[in-house]
């Protein structure tokens, strides 16, 4: 398709294009615009397009050519594009635009879509707030399902979703839930408020994106209400939205975990500046660098012991991979565990007599390997004794550390995912010399 | 709510029970049944529940539960929840019991539930097959809106979904979809087949269930169709799916950069023995170990170098955590970005140029830092310099393996994820060792 699309552009043959491009969906077309480079064929296509696509596409294309379309387009079509941008499009097109943009974009709105924009900017990022759209169909609780279906079928067109409507009384405030199938199975001179679910699941505005999420991913929800403070409705999540969410909630969590530094945006990799990318590692790095340099005193502490023994050195690190190996393992599924909600901190006991097994099993397992595979090479069984001692040790306070500090991170309300590889092997590595050096020194007489 | 519910419980009132928990939803009266520790109690107030919400808290329970339950309940009870249940969740049940449960409650389908269940069983797991349902609702194009509009609503009570409905012909090929916002707002004499979307898209039944979320991700749906090689419509998946289906691969993801084995079930954490967490964890250990033993063969090499100047080995950690928190940051963001298909194999000579960009900036920020520490605290200030260039040359080699394997393996359709932190950290072990020895050897005139 895109192909035959591109050959048109190329022919400038913009009748035929303006007849295939229509039957195109939406987030292609956004895709297709984002590969021409020419800023003027790309206008060029966007103004081919039916208006109402053209809005739909404006709210899927990137922010460099947003801005690039705004500018070329005339006042009567920058008014036709603000009205039809569901909120949380508009707000997001506003936010990222320069002042000159954002002032004739608000100039060209109706005075409610700037009042509902200036609204919706003031809720925090990662906060439902900021994901909710104010395109929901309200229904009222005294009224027959003939009439509401008749209000349904009128205001279709602009309703981000029909399948689920909401009903609120004369103070906006939430008091049931309806679906479209109940509409449409029930009789029509039934009152609303005979079929509407009236215990409601519900978010604040300032609920966090990642409690929302959850929430959808308990109850298969296509939709969820936002209410404020007074419980008066004031926006709907839809479960589009919340996908998004999870990505960027998924990332964030991958990034903390490999211990770079959130970006304020979810500005995409390749769009990443060098000097912003080093800047949100380089925080941890330093830090990690830091704890290492202790490690390496401490070390230093044992020079007698492996400037007599170099053996010992080459035993360092097998010790501290494993370890690290081990600690990354357990850390990772606890700190996986408690964002899906399947772990919480009232298991830790449970958790702690799970790993302790665990490491017993994979400890005599790698040890007795370690014993013999020592022994045999160095053909000193006193030094193939410390070596594999010191790693069922090791993996003890790995596995240790790997649950302990994720649960410690949530009690304390930080994120777990902050107690991830690199901090856990960090210590470990501490915990290695400390551990194999002490335990040498002993068991070999130094 | 729930302590109100064990109260009643407790005092055996199941009249205010079957009351109050009709209102409660199907995932909480879910969660509630398995914190029961009572299998009789589970079972009398499953039968409290209305038929049709017995079907749908059946489908949410786990296995455990699950068989208890169909245990106990006689033979019309037993039929009215097969034939109740989606097929997705009949044929999620009938996988995990034990064959006298099988064999019972197929006996109690109809012979077509029982040959739809046969049918979908045979998908593969990981498959759009596995994950879609036979409830969908399917319309014909030569219809008018009023005819369509009449089959919805008969049908509507027994289908996953009536916001999106689908168009198939006489051979049940797919021609098209329409939602119910299109039904709703057509006038009533018009042809199904003028309003409908004939550029549908669809997934096959064999289609990866991760292609099947990007398909969500990308266009939005709530629900998509799903066709056999003759393009005919065999089910639907919808977006609550998705969203489990999200989970299980993000959590695999997390796993497999950790160095575990993935699991053939998605038993969660809690529930899996400690013999089985134990060989999920291993496998990659004990490969992991063999490479660091080979990385402690090397050391043994420069034997001479650290026991004449043992301050090289008091540097050693800090190279190795910093190399393997380099490659860990970077091999994140690649397999990130690979999973959310924002970066592609095309892309590796950008890639290149911004992580070499990268590597420097962080490298000449560490290395000074380096440089500056070691030269004072040792007063070595060419022992400082072997240590810092070594770094530099670490830090560099670390962003191009973190980057580079990551999508080497995607390019030998291997999973990216496995190019994590552990492989990476093993690999650059050993890189340290060759650069850091070698360099200082030579600078020290060793």
């Amino acid at each position: 398709m895109n192909d035959e699309i591109f050959e048109l552009i190329e022919n400038k043959n913009f009748i035929k294009l303006k007849n295939l491009i229509k039957d195109v969906h939406v987030p292609d077309i956004a895709n297709l615009l984002s590969e021409i480079e020419d800023t003027t064929v790309v206008i060029k296509i966007f103004r081919l397009l039916p208006k109402d696509i053209g809005a739909d596409v404006f709210a899927e294309i990137n922010n460099d050519l947003q801005e690039s379309i705004a500018h070329a387009l005339n006042d009567k079509e920058l008014a036709y594009i603000m009205e039809e941008l569901c909120t949380d499009d508009a707000v997001d097109f506003i936010e990222e635009m320069p002042a000159n943009v954002v002032e004739r974009a608000l100039k060209m709105s109706t005075p409610e879509t700037r009042s509902v924009i200036n609204k919706f900017m003031s809720y925090a990022d990662g906060t439902a707030g900021a994901v909710m759209t104010s395109e929901f169909l309200d229904l009222r609780a005294n009224r027959t399902v003939k009439e509401a279906l008749k209000r349904i079928r009128n205001n279709a067109k602009h309703k981000e979703t029909i399948n689920i409507m909401y009903i609120t009384d004369n103070s906006r405030i939430l008091k049931g839930v309806v679906s479209i199938r109940d509409i449409l199975t029930t009789e029509e001179d039934i009152l609303v408020s005979d079929i509407m679910e009236s215990n409601v699941i519900f978010a604040y505005t300032n609920t966090n994106q990642e409690e929302l999420a959850n929430l959808f991913r308990k109850y298969d929800f296509i939709a969820l209400p936002i209410v404020d403070n007074e419980q008066r409705l004031v926006g709907i999540v839809t479960v589009d939205d919340i996908l998004d969410v999870i990505e960027e909630e998924t990332t964030e969590d991958f990034e903390k975990m490999a211990g770079i530094t959130s970006a304020s945006d979810d500005e995409p990799y390749l769009k990443t500046g060098s000097f912003k990318l080093a800047s949100r590692r380089v925080v941890w790095l330093t830090a990690l660098m830091i704890s290492a340099i202790f490690t390496g005193l401490l070390i230093s502490l044992y020079e007698d012991a492996f400037v007599m023994f170099p053996e010992l050195i080459a035993c360092l690190p097998m010790l501290m991979g494993t370890g690290g190996n081990c600690g990354t393992q357990t850390s990772t599924l606890i700190i996986r565990g408690l964002a899906t909600n399947e772990i919480t901190i009232k298991d830790f006991f449970k958790i702690f007599f799970k790993e302790m097994k665990v490491s017993i099993i994979i400890g005599a397992f790698l040890s007795v390997f370690t014993l013999v595979r020592v022994g045999l090479q160095y053909s000193d069984w006193l030094l193939a004794g410390a070596v594999s001692s010191s790693l069922m040790i090791i993996i003890l306070i790995a596995n240790f550390l790997g649950f302990a500090l994720p649960l410690l991170a949530k009690k304390c309300k930080l994120d777990p995912a902050l107690m991830a590889t690199p901090i856990i092997t960090t210590i470990l590595d501490c915990c290695v010399v400390l551990v194999y050096f002490s335990l040498a020194s002993a068991i070999l007489g130094i």
